[in-house]
């Protein structure tokens, strides 16, 4: 007897009625992103972890998912901890001790022997990668969309999962501001087609940070206050200010600062406010021009500009942005972006300013799913009628009456095996079938089959034409 | 600087045109597979190394890819070694030797210790074990299709892949060679509407070959005769007669094998010759009748029987079909599968029968794009036309121009920046735009923009409302 077979931890199945209402979500996005233009674009789910490895921080690259070299994968191990052994000057790393213990390895220091390949952690970088690769083919600016899987060996917990969807759309090779504004009302076409209306999109932009950061302290405490910033909402201002005040900041650049954040009103008393305060920053009032220029395009979309919105990644540059939900238990981010001016910097093509947003698919899922939210056509099964053979005989004739609704373009299946009526209509009521067509004895001869819808539960006897022309309108 | 990225060996990047031509053939396949009441299922692409090993044979086993747990991944295999180090008894595997070697591990008996997750190999065993874990919730006939990519560390070469893509349809649950009849119909649809008329469907029996090694040899035979067989098309007739001479059989033997093997005719013809020859094998005899079967429910499709089929899947215990395509220069297999009655047993649930047919995704788009077959429509970007700015005034109207576009789901796209006239046509042109607009300081003062059709040169002044049903008829 075998093991029950399990689900590798953090992964999922998606049985036929998920995976027709994931795509409901992934064929909403596609269209949204074809109308603008966004050209498809796949990588490979394996990519060389010198692609991958430094990309995403320390902590990144823990979360990698490693393969193993194929073949003898400890061979390029032996071979090096051999040449170690060879030399007199060995490698610390690898120094053997007097224990005689079999492994004395240092498992970050052996890796690079028995790993060189790893999973997609995002789709960024694999898109930085194309980019580098294929920037002699690509028409500029170059704007994709790209929905495919990405692993990441985090814990697993509620609304996280160790393979999950990204879905984003990315602009490479423009300064312009109409990219922010595509991506933008992107998010809006989006989200108002799933019915999601209740979204809020908040809009910020690392010039204006920077220009925060210069006022309250000097332009090298970004980095400390965008990520004092992202932990307000999880840890309250008192904790923030413990942090900032133990790196060295003073009560009266934290009050400084939490007054700034603090600056409310509507999008423009907001931005004029924050003009006054930044009078004397000039990336700060860059900043503040650019929010300016996006909101006057996006008039139309439901955008609220939130100083306190970091972005954690430090590679954004000018306009972020987020998206939160404001109904439902989740309450987490479903969406996310901004501009980073040095996408392909890391392969060593600079020079190269990208924007996008990205998607989170399950969280979409999750959110729609507690909330009722998909429409009710949506069913595991396409199928619009179930052929139910009574005989033998019976299911020759079914079998011609399938093909012609199938010619017709009308999903259906014929019952594979004689069984009682009764039992074929369970599959049929299990699957949300709207129709039976019965054929017994009776049906043969008189060549009118019973056409039987059951929802209703009425029926007809009809011949076959005419029931595809009934089943088709 | 960086070093120029690479893709890890084996796999693929799709640009956008790749992709649209992918969807394209995946499209097909997904319409068709839904006309026949097949529904989607989708498994993750990481599964326990519990679920793949040992389902694929020795050879299957190796070209696992196998990831590393995550972590310290060498805590495992360091603790076990400590145990076996402490214990008297040592493992012979893991003794120490006098050379003081740092490693001296067997790297088959470490994998257990260091990586418990392998990626999907096939779409067959991850249905079976989601049959098994959901056994209760599944209604029955379970009729599944399954589109996604697999992993293989084979050896990549032309038209091999380590990450390509299986597109499934099986049935679970039913042994009615209605099923049987229903997967040759779906290969007929999909490749009549792919335009691939001229492709041959050859279809055989595993019961009718087990026939044949009773009669020729012993039902012992079947699994030396199956791999013979296999072979013949590559290697020739003497050499596999060379192979089963070694193997016993005599020569004799190998004479009648190659007569049976040689018998031609019409399909009704070769049945009737060698129901004759296996008249004293019952289970010979219950295969050519389930052969007839079939035949008789497919007379539309272009089906060959073939006793030279054997598909070397030892699985496999009823119907087996294999479809080539006879065009083009690759020649090879475009899919294939079978029946076997124990679908799920590798998972200790006896008693499920399933039959199911593959299609290699990645074949079929080799032989279509070799021999041109795509539509012509096909394009990478489905973007109808271009929004060219000539100014910055004229960025602001042309903002609005693509909003109202759009909003008539007219797919479309404003040039983000203000360059020459030009310029931005090389971008429509590149991209094969049909259309564009052309928004300058006379437009925005007419309210008339310009708008030009790429492909003819030909050009008119029209307000947008004008363009819009314009370009959507």
């Amino acid at each position: 007897m075998a093991l029950k077979p399990t689900l590798a931890k953090g992964t999922r199945d998606f049985g036929p009625l998920q995976v027709v209402k994931r795509n409901y979500i992934m064929d909403t996005m596609k269209n949204v992103f074809q109308t603008y233009g966004f050209m498809p674009l796949e990588t490979p789910a394996m990519e060389n972890l010198t692609t991958l490895e430094g990309k995403y921080g320390t902590e990144g690259d823990q979360l990698l998912f490693r393969i193993l070299n194929s073949g003898d994968y400890l061979n390029a191990l032996k071979e090096h901890t051999d040449s170690i052994l060879a030399d007199e000057s060995k490698d610390p790393t690898f120094a053997p001790t007097p224990s005689g213990r079999l492994i004395d390895l240092d498992a970050k220091a052996a890796l690079p022997f028995i790993s060189e390949k790893g999973l997609r952690y995002d789709l960024t970088v694999p898109f930085a990668r194309f980019i580098t690769m294929h920037r002699h083919e690509i028409t500029w600016p170059f704007k994709r969309y790209q929905i495919q899987p990405v692993w990441r060996a985090d814990r697993p917990q509620k609304g996280r999962y160790r393979e999950f969807w990204q879905c984003d759309a990315d602009i490479a090779g423009s300064e312009s501001l109409v990219c922010e504004s595509d991506l933008i009302h992107i998010y809006h076409d989006v989200y108002t087609q799933l019915g999601m209306s209740e979204y809020i999109l908040k809009l910020s932009n690392r010039k204006v940070l920077a220009g925060i950061a210069q006022v309250v302290h000097s332009e090298a405490a970004l980095g400390t206050i965008s990520v004092a910033i992202d932990k307000l909402d999880k840890v309250g201002t008192e904790s923030v200010q413990h942090e900032l005040l133990q790196k060295g900041f003073t009560d009266e650049q934290c009050n400084n600062l939490f007054g700034i954040l603090s600056i409310s009103g509507s999008n423009a008393e907001k931005l004029t406010q924050l003009e006054s305060v930044l009078s004397a920053s000039e990336i700060g009032l860059k900043g503040i021009n650019e929010l300016r220029e996006v909101l006057t395009s996006c008039e139309d979309v439901n955008v609220v500009i939130d100083f306190s919105l970091a972005r954690g990644l430090t590679y954004y540059t000018g306009c972020i942005v987020e998206v939160v939900y404001t109904k439902g238990s989740l309450k987490s981010s479903i969406g996310g972006g901004g501009r980073y001016d040095n996408l392909t910097g890391i392969f060593g093509m600079p020079g190269v300013s990208g924007v996008g947003i990205s998607f989170g698919l399950d969280r979409i899922y999750d959110i729609m799913d507690e909330l009722s939210m998909f429409p009710s056509q949506l069913q595991a099964t396409g199928t619009r009628v179930l052929v139910c053979a009574m005989s033998a005989d019976a299911m020759k004739s079914g079998m011609d009456a399938v093909k012609k609704l199938r010619a017709a373009s009308v999903p259906a299946e014929l019952y594979p095996d004689v069984k009682k009526l009764g039992k074929q209509l369970d599959y049929a009521n299990a699957l949300k079938i709207p129709f039976a067509i019965i054929i017994g004895e009776n049906e043969i001869q008189t060549g009118e089959y019973t056409l039987k819808n059951l929802n209703e539960g009425t029926q007809q006897s009809l011949i076959i034409e005419h029931i595809i022309s009934q089943l088709k309108s």
